[in-house]
Formats: structure tokens, sequence, C-alpha cells
């Protein structure tokens, strides 16, 4: 199998990371000018590959492979949180050019057709995975008229980078087989096992769900206790309560977080006459959201059954089903592991969302994690080892050239 | 005993209402237009009472009795709450008056001295009991400097109501032996028992503290349940232990609220990393207060010293202590209201704030409840029956005339 070129791969992430750079992490949010820069500076370096680079008409930079299908695609996002690390997306992204070079270079492979791309607004600035829901053709009119912080749209944002009238580059049913991405974990299972590699099974699926609390407010100081009908207190017991019963129904890799409560009217001589709380759950499980939500649901009827106060519930998004990986690229990606780790990998959920959520629906995808120090991401102090990112790169090309061998 | 005159006092009290009348509820904030032409009539009607009467440059209206001392004051708050009731107030209002003028007219009483009264602000439009606290010279700069939530300043406001270079009514120490002031109950108790009359002991003491709990903020989908250091499951932990924990030290009289919780940064995606919650609490008894503030610091070290989660808690509030009514006020009070009653009527504390809490300190208080339909107030359904109000003005006058006259 051909050889990655470690200082180059790492010359050219560092490279990126230069583009929005602030202290050690990085400030590019989609569209930005720096995100433009950026892009061009991608497009110049998938061209030196010997790639048919362009930036298409949703700002995804796309580096054609000049060989013929079967092709795999292998890349991720260029954008950045707004306070964001330097790999967060920038890692695959690099690891998609260094695939397609390496594999071009070496006469085993060179025959071999990768595309390489880095899809734009995964991040969600203006709305998410624009880039790779144009490349699928299931970008809506709601996407293009999603606003970023400062109230400007996908529509005008392409206007103003001289976007507006050119094509998306599509997926090709005939030529189009696989896409590939790598990506850190941005948790801390892998290094606190001591794994350099995980092989992602699927990412978790989310559920949310607002639970409303309605009582009766009054005077803080003249009601008598047993007469009150008080929100915050049915909120704080059912907080309590329902993250004892999840708890008990959980897996391993369920989490779940109650990221907001507000109390009506929020001030400290009346008695809340109203609450809110909010649940988000994951797990790679459609059973186990399944199991949560009725959770939830029984408690809510339990509470408003025996208590003195209403609770309701809705969901506040669209469940997002459980997004699995192909079975044949998962076992590619897992030879090359085992190739190169001695067993030091693992089979594991991404508990992030990335832009095989939109693209399974559409194309066989395969994701391969690398360790996080510290499980920290979107943040300046994200990083990996530099000797983490090679060998990930590494089994990645393996990858990516085992299964365009195996290809018919 | 003279006796009061019961239409007089209900045409009285219903034309006050029509000042800022609002459906069935009252909107007369303090220095509002509504409230200096009521004041103007309330100050026209004391003068018609025979009383020389003048509005002060705090706004007071104030009633002086033509006879010499000693004198009792007799009165209330005339502003309201930004949607209030017809009753908080104005009832203790327009009993000063006909007090005043029911004593005068009787020869058995003509010769007694009751000064009535109207205070300003004592609702907070502002500041709180502005009226009150010139009085008893102790109105202070701050509450000069505060403001109204349009921003206007006490001093602004009394420049606006050309009231600037008028003199403040001054407590008398040669003249005023003492005052009595009547309220709506704001409260259940006196109507679930089926009691006419309370007598108040002491207003309850109030006490504040702002609980802030700090863990780390991180992403709700990468983050494992076991590594969370979620400051939001802190505080509802909090909540439910504290709750228990004040139950169980708690008074017949004791109240407590968590008025106030917010979670940062209040997203369905982000682990909370710090979370802030509101506790008041009032009890007549000084030492059931410290033993909250107790309760609450212990659970706060336990919380810290035990758990992921750092606890921390200020005071959000200077300690209110409860404030003691007169012995010799109220045993006037409790004979006039045993007299009138057949002993349907209770000693009680007030649960709610009064103008006493300023004067006590100045002058020796008495204070009388009446019932409070449905214990509404602070609302527009407040409300009080009839002959509620009625038999109130009369215990009021008979208490007024037998603490003067038992006066040396």
């Amino acid at each position: 199998m051909p050889t990655i070129n470690r200082d180059r791969l790492l010359e050219d992430l560092r490279t990126l990371r230069t583009f929005g750079a602030t202290g050690t992490g990085v400030v590019r949010p989609t569209f930005s000018t720096v995100d433009m820069e950026a892009r061009q500076w991608l497009c110049n370096r998938m061209a030196d590959a010997g790639l048919e680079a362009t930036i298409d008409g949703a700002a995804n930079v796309f580096g054609r492979s000049p060989n013929p299908g079967p092709t795999i695609v292998v890349g991720s996002h260029s954008d950045t949180q707004p306070t964001g690390g330097w790999l967060d997306g920038a890692l695959g992204v690099v690891y998609g050019i260094e695939v397609a070079r390496t594999l071009l270079e070496d006469p085993a492979t060179a025959h071999l057709a990768v595309d390489a791309v880095a899809w734009s607004d995964e991040e969600g600035t203006y709305s998410s995975c624009i880039g790779s829901k144009a490349f699928c053709g299931v970008l809506t009119d709601d996407d293009l008229s999603a606003t970023n912080a400062e109230g400007e749209s996908v529509r005008s944002a392409l206007q103003r980078v001289q976007l507006t009238n050119v094509p998306h580059v599509r997926l090709d049913p005939n030529r189009h087989v696989g896409y590939l991405e790598a990506h850190i974990e941005q948790g801390p299972h892998l290094e606190a096992k001591g794994l350099e590699i995980g092989v992602v099974t699927s990412i978790v699926g989310i559920g949310g769900m607002s639970i409303t609390f309605t009582g009766e407010q009054n005077h803080a100081g003249t009601t008598p206790m047993p007469a009150r009908r008080d929100a915050g207190v049915a909120l704080f017991d059912f907080a309590v309560r329902a993250r004892e019963r999840i708890a008990a129904i959980a897996g391993d890799a369920t989490v779940w977080t109650f990221g907001q409560a507000t109390l009506h009217p929020g001030a400290d001589s009346i008695i809340p006459g109203r609450a809110d709380l909010h649940l988000q759950f994951r797990d790679p499980s459609t059973d186990v959201l399944d199991a949560i939500d009725s959770t939830v649901r029984v408690l809510v009827e339990e509470m408003t059954t025996t208590g003195p106060v209403d609770v309701a519930v809705t969901n506040t998004r669209e469940r997002i089903a459980p997004t699995v990986m192909d079975d044949g690229l998962r076992s590619h990606l897992a030879a090359a592991a085992d190739n190169h780790t001695s067993r030091s990998w693992q089979d594991m959920p991404s508990a992030a969302g990335h832009d095989p959520m939109v693209i399974a629906h559409h194309l066989p995808c395969g994701m391969l994690f690398i360790p996080s120090i510290g499980g920290i991401s979107h943040d300046f102090a994200e990083d990996s080892s530099e000797d983490d990112i090679t060998l990930g790169c590494q089994v990645l090309a393996d990858a990516t050239a085992s299964a365009l061998l195996a290809s018919p």
C-alpha cells in the first residue's frame, strides 16, 4: 500500500490553520473572508495534487480525480465553530487531499479515483451541512434563507462571494461509490483507553423535548406553602426524577442534557406560574431514543395526574435518526486499522453530528476517528498528537485504496 | 364609642377607585398624573373632614387634626402596584379619613387628635416607602436617585409635580404617640377560618440568597455522562434537597420561594457550565430566618465537598428583620375586635411588607387586617366584602379612640 507523506500532511494542516488563526484556535466561520481565502488555498492545493479543482456554487471546494470511476469522495468541512479548534473539519479536509495525491503518486494505485472535498457550513453558521446538501441535491429554500448571527442569509452570502451563478458539483451515481471522512473524536474515549483509531459504527440520533409546567403565579410573601401551585418546584422535581429514570434505561453511549430551564416571570418575590425545561438526548440506537421519549411522557402524565401543577411536553425538534455507516467501508477501515495499530483501535459511535448524516442517504459512508487530547473540542484548546494525526491519515489512505481495489 | 358612617366610607372608597380605574382593578403608580389627582382629591376630603390638609414635599397627603396632641396617625398608602387591586393601600387611607372625622363628629371624642395620612410610593414604583421615610426623616440620597421603569428618578418626579420646594411633614415626638394602619390581608388565612379581623403581631422578616453553581461547560453530545460537571443538574438537586430541609425546620408562617433559576449559556446542545438559583424566605421570627440561612449554607458546603460542581452562596439583599407591633396598640385593637366580632378574629403575622417596617423604628405601630376574598392581591381581582370593610373601619375607630383616651 502507498505511504502518506507525514511532513507534507502536517505542513498543509499548519498552513490551513493560519486562515483565521486566533491564539491556539481558529475563527473561520462559513463565507467569512478568511473562510473564502482558505477555500481558494485549498483549491490550489487540490490542483497541485493533480485534481481538477473548483469552488462550486455552494462554496464547496471539490477536487475531481482525472481518473474514471469507481470513485470515493474523501474529505470533511473547512468552516469552523465561532471559536473553534484547529482540527475540527480541517483534519479531514487535508486528509482528503493527502489520500488523493498519495494514491496518484504510487504506481500501484495511480489508476484509482479519489475526489477530495471541503464542504461548506457543516457547523451551522447559517444552516447546517449546506455543502453536502448541495452535493446530494437536497438543499432547500429554508437552507438558502437561513441567516447567520448578523442576519445575512445564505442566498445573500453567496451573492457577496460571487458564487450565485456557479453550478453545484453533484453526486454522480455512475461515478461515486462511497464517501469517507476522518475527524477528531471530540470526546475522551479513545485517549482514556489508550487507543489510536476509532471506526465509526453510526452517528447518534438526537431527540429534543420541551417540558412546560403551568401552575399559578402568586405573591411569594402572602401565599402559604400548602396553597401554592409552584411551577418552578415542579420543574426541579421533574428534572431530578427524569434523570433517575433515564439513567435506568440508558445504554453506555447514551447522553442527555437539560440545557435550558426558565422560570416565569423570574422575580424573587413572585411564585413562578410557568416554567420550561428543555431535554436533549442522543443515542446510536433508535430503541433507546424511543425508550427515553416514552419515559419522559410517562413521567409527565404521572406528575399532571398527581401533582398541583399541569405538565405538558412537546418536541423541540424533529427526531434525527441514527445514521448507520456502511458495512463494507467499515470493514476496509477496520482492516487498515488492524494492520497499522496492532488492534489498538475500536468500533464506536459518533456522539457529534457530521456531513455523513446527509450523505449516507445517498451514498455509502464510512468514518474514522483519531484521539482528541483531553477530549476537548469546539474550543481553542482542541488538539491531537502529530503521531495520531499521521497514523489516522495512513489508515484512511489504506482503507480508501483497498475499498477502490475491491470495487467492481 | 362613636359609630363610623358606612355609606360615606364606601362612597369615598369607590371615588378613590375612579382615579386609575382599569377594569375591576386600579393602575395608579406613584407620581403618575392619576396618582397626583387622587392625592389632590384626598387632600380635599381631609379638609372636608375638618383636618388641616396639605400635600407635602414627598407627595404625602397629610391631614393634621386641629386638636393638640397626644395624636395617633392613621392611614396607609394611596399608590398602587403596576396592575393593582382597588383596596391595597386605598382601604387604609380612607379608613384614616373616616376615623378622624368620626371621632371629631362625636362629642365624646371630638377633643381627640387623629392625623390622617396617605403615604407615597409604598409599592416601590421608584424605591419603597418614600413617604413614610420622609415622615421619619430617614429618606436617603439613594431613595431620591431611585428610578421607575421609565428611568425617571424620584428627584426628577418631584420636580415634575412641582413639590421640590415644599417641606416634608415630619414626625413630631411631642405630638405623635402612635401609628395605626389597616390593610387587606392579601392572603387566604382569615377567609379560610371564617374570621373577620386579624390583629397583626409582626411583619415578617425577609432573607434572600443567591446560590451559584460552577461546573464545566461542554458539548452535550460528545461528553460522556460520568465525565460531566453539569451546573444545571447540581441546581436541580440543590433545589429539591433544600426544600426538604427547609420544610423540616419551618414554622406555620414560614414561606420560601425559588423565584429565579438560570442556566448558562442556556442552549440545548451545551452542558450548563454555570447556574444561578435565587431563594427568598420570610418568617415573623428571627430564629427561623437564621435557621433557614444556616441550613442553606450547610447544604452548599456539603454539595461543594461531595459533588462535581462548586457551589457558592451570597445574599441577594440585606436581611429585613421582622417588625414587631406595639403591645399597647395591639391590645386596643384586640379589645375593639373582641367587642365587635364575638371573638371572630385572630392574632397573625403580616406576610407582606408595609410602611410600619419604616415607622416602627420611630413610633409605636399597630396594624389590623380584614379578609381578602380568595386571598387575592396585587391583581385586578382583589376584593373584600362591604361588611368586612365596614367592620374593619369600626374596629379601627374604636381602637384609635381607646388608645388616645388611655394616653397620658
